[in-house]
């Protein structure tokens, strides 16, 4: 039996050649196939999908967090989107075949190697963190990079591998395992980032928005825009579309028009599926009724079927 | 390397025990995998949707074919969907690794076996026929089944395959290869069938409507309320959301709420890809970054992946 864990690991850096560097590790790994990776300079943060099986997995995410660690020096790192190290953050997702479980040990193992020939201080999150106070980003990534030297050697703030101790280039890294979640950014027209901050706001779990639902903004110079970008850790629940009307209700109220949207890596069916239904307003379509998809298992049932 | 060929015959019939009978032919073929079903009483119809590799689509096709044939009398066959025999019509479509060229082939093999056997005048259509002016659905049904006695013996009317002869209880099949298309019911919240039918008219390609479009209406007695149907024959180029958007139009000038909507058929990914993009305002979303569509490509990839 095919066993499929997807990796995203979000490095702190734009920098092209260092992104190559990190990407390669991937490429290179036996059995490790990488679906996606997006970097901006606005946010200084590359984001990376992968997918192998246990072996392939854990071996493409050390050796691209041990280059991230080589090439990324956090005390020159500007940018907007919050952070604590050079490999930020590492999720391990079961998507076929293994549990959460398993990718909770994934995220130990990875922690522990990272922190024993790193000597990098790594903390777990979410179902690979015991400890409920602990479980959330936002905790762990409180006061960022800027304030981690004074953190980290509060009593209650000690990793959960390796040193509790600073370390400047590298910073923290946070690893662990979590159902896959959604990332989507929408480029607002205004340059007003006050703004852009009000309508993440009313968006985010935290501040009276959606369970479920991370909201930030982001000013991007390029394109003199903002962005609203936004993850929903349980989708299901918490719909895109639904997330998505509520920033247009907002957008209209502070004359911000929206211009664009994309996902921030891989868009699950289940997303596309709860949005045409809800826009079309069609009540019975599940990912069985999808083409490709029906194909595909038609594919795995037909042993003979050449 | 696999092949797969999708076929959707549509059946006159919408008896729970002939489409059971029907189904089961389709199920016993080896590597031939049903994947959708679906029968209405106002349309008298049943639509199947059905995989496999050219020897056993063409199985199925033509084993279900003789089972509908065994089991439909057109003579007391009503339904408000336009069709001319038992064996309605016969697609075969192209999916992977089969060419269109395939599809004409195993066509013009099940048309000339339905005729050979069971005496059925059989017509070919879209890209199985050669002469434009019979390519079109619309054209080999004109008058439909009550009609087909008078049409079947007009000079150049005759049948691809099969006596140029009214045979009463089968009446005569279409077969024929066509691309990928989507099938769509809108239900409205009124029962007035003229404003339904007007309606659809705005949509349908032959009445100044959408290229690529055919709509009609139905009213729908359990529920009161009547039905769009429409199909899209080249999604791509008109896109599922733009047919519907201007469907909610035309629905406001009448006082016609949309209730809900369904697939007829499998929905074919890029519609869905399309609708989000267009409700969204997303700009870069592709096949290959939806995750379950990307994890499977990166199995297929992936020999030793286990």
């Amino acid at each position: 039996m095919i066993e499929i864990i997807e990796c995203v690991p979000n490095f702190s850096t734009s920098d092209p050649k260092a992104v190559e560097s990190i990407l390669n590790e991937i490429r290179k790994t036996e059995n490790a196939f990488l679906l996606d990776s997006t970097f901006d300079g606005y946010y200084n943060r590359l984001v990376v999908s992968f997918v192998g099986n246990r072996k392939s997995v854990l071996e493409a995410a050390v050796n691209s967090a041990f280059k991230a660690l080589e090439l990324i020096d956090m005390q020159r790192h500007k940018g907007q989107h919050p952070r604590i190290g050079a490999v930020d953050v590492v999720p391990f997702i079961p998507i076929r075949n293994v549990s959460m479980e398993d990718c909770v040990e994934l995220a130990r193992k990875f922690g522990e190697t990272l922190a024993k020939k790193c000597g990098v201080p790594v903390y777990l999150y979410e179902e690979a963190q015991p400890k409920p106070e602990r479980k959330d980003l936002d905790w762990i990534r409180e006061g960022e990079y800027e304030k981690l030297d004074e953190m980290i050697i509060k009593p209650g703030r000690e990793p959960d591998f390796g040193p509790a101790k600073f370390v400047p280039t590298a910073g923290a890294a946070i690893t662990g395992a979590r159902k896959i979640m959604v990332g989507f950014n929408v480029n607002l027209g205004t340059a007003d980032l006050k703004i852009a901050k009000k309508i993440a706001k009313t968006l985010h779990a935290q501040k009276g928005g959606f369970s479920n639902v991370k909201a930030m903004a982001a000013f991007i110079p390029e394109k003199n825009v903002t962005q609203i970008g936004m993850s929903i850790s349980d989708f299901e629940k918490t719909p895109l579309y639904r997330v998505f009307e509520m920033l247009k209700v907002e957008c209209v109220r502070y004359n911000a028009p929206i211009i664009d949207s994309e996902f921030c890596g891989m868009a699950p069916l289940k997303t596309l599926i709860d949005i045409a239904s809800y826009y079309l307003k069609i009540d019975n379509l599940t990912e069985d009724r999808v083409l490709e998809i029906a194909v595909q298992n038609a594919i795995e049932k037909g042993d003979a079927f050449e």
